[in-house]
């Protein structure tokens, strides 16, 4: 018997969509040993191929359908607007007692286009790991992806509570802090700590290029670490985040109304020399960015 | 005689203001040989002992007319906007034939600040080594923090091109790639690139700050690497980037218009499910922030 067995959570473990994510996932499970069997589905052949050839996962079908049959968890892997799509495909094959859960970054849209399709018997336990790089596909997955990590999970009236343990055990053993809230929380939280952030870098980098094209001069290389090290994430899927700001509208139109306004009140204060307002706002912002450091070092120790 | 004497490019530099930057260039230059002396001032008791302590000056004086006095380089390591105060002290200890040299992120206000207090028979070269940390204070210098940067001197109507070629050995000595252009694109370049995305960082927080305080939870600890790399810079010292976009307002708020409205060109999309185009921005925008990368990457490997 192998040692490390009495770790395995699942018998049988299917990943919808191996980049990134669903790559990670496929390893650690791997490495950590947490599943029997690691089956595997993407749409595109060359995606089947390369994960062929990497060769961390059992099986890899050619359709999503012959690879959740005889899944215990189903973990959808997938831009948040493919979900409906993919749902459409396997509803009628899956197995009695399964959990379907997802890795998107936007819950309470997942949720609306998962549940419709939702077989009886079947649990959907929203879900999101919260990791990533800004390189994508198969080859740039890795099983430390998540270690030390949150993992959000956003229960709903369809999460049975029983399976809602297995799977906090499934993202603990995969080096995961695994942490519950609303799906509506979650939107906003994310909207502020993530999807906020990239759509600034995006437009960091957009804003730098149009004055480079108007100046017809480069000198975005001059860049320190700084400019770098914000807009590292504009390098990130661009399908993938197109569909969480859409999928995400509310919230993220909420909190970017709220960052335009601070962007407005901050000019106004550069504009009127209001020097010593300028300096407490940086005080407090520094305070408050050291405190954050010091909650995620906490939780790293735990 | 020292192996590496042929290094030695000016006799006594002068060091006022010791912070990361004036710290940094002092272990510079003690590391490669490219000054016989290396004096230091600073404003407060504290600074100076703690220079003192560190010992990689060879004297640090109680007042920045005594440090400069024999000096050939003088370094003014200052927030952009205590320049004039510092040449109010010093304009009548100045040796005849002396550079100045500064290290501000701002450069027509600085020019604007030393020019009226400049001798004749000194020469000023503004300057701006483009290389830091979040970290402030004479205790997080160290002498590669130049390494591989790029430093931009902008030579004015008061510049000696003799002189001028001096200092950009003297950059080069420390690691630094050297480029010339004038104070005015200079401010625009920094606005972009630094000013601007520092704003944003200092924007980021307090956005989240205040949702945080709206909704009475902790939620910036779920933060992945993404909200930390971008609000790095968000941890800098307050007093020099008040000075900053105080002294360079006229470029931030020409970026920062345009910044402002590219965020709103990317809601009014979000808004209406713009799909292409959102997905066309973010593919072009990875592309150039791929691009920029190369670039210096090139400006690295030369």
């Amino acid at each position: 018997m192998d040692t490390k067995s009495e770790n395995i959570i699942f018998d049988t473990v299917a990943i919808i969509g191996i980049g990134l994510i669903g790559s990670s996932i496929a390893r650690g499970i791997q490495k950590n040993k947490i599943a029997r069997r690691v089956f595997g589905y993407a749409k595109t052949i060359a995606t089947r191929k390369k994960a062929e050839e990497l060769g961390y996962m059992d099986k890899i079908f050619d359709t999503s359908a012959g690879a959740v049959h005889n899944a215990d968890l189903i973990i959808l892997c997938v831009p948040v607007g493919s979900n409906a799509d993919i749902m459409r495909e396997i509803k009628e094959h899956l197995k009695m007692g399964a959990i379907i859960t997802d890795v998107g970054s936007v819950k309470k849209a997942v949720i609306d286009q998962i549940d419709m399709y939702l077989p009886d018997g079947v649990s959907f336990i929203p879900g999101h790991p919260i990791a990533g790089t800004e390189f994508s596909g198969p080859e740039s997955g890795f099983a430390e992806l998540f270690n030390k990590k949150c993992c959000l999970l956003t229960p709903y009236t369809k999460t049975d509570k029983g399976q809602l343990n297995k799977l906090i055990s499934f993202w603990e053993e995969l080096g995961m802090f695994v942490d519950t809230m609303s799906p509506e929380m979650h939107d906003l939280v994310l909207a502020t700590i993530s999807h906020l952030p990239h759509l600034v870098a995006f437009n960091l980098v957009d804003t730098a290029s149009k004055l480079e094209n108007r100046e017809n001069q480069e000198f975005t290389k001059y860049s320190a670490g700084g400019f770098l090290d914000y807009t590292r994430v504009a390098s990130s899927d661009p399908i993938m985040w197109r569909d969480i700001f859409i999928n995400n509208k509310k919230a993220v139109i909420e909190i970017l109304d709220s960052f335009i306004d601070g962007l407005t009140d901050l000019k106004e204060n550069i504009q009127t020399d209001n020097a010593n307002k300028l300096e407490s706002i940086f005080t407090e912002t520094r305070k408050k960015r050291n405190k954050i450091l010091d909650s995620i070092k906490k939780i790293e120790s735990e």
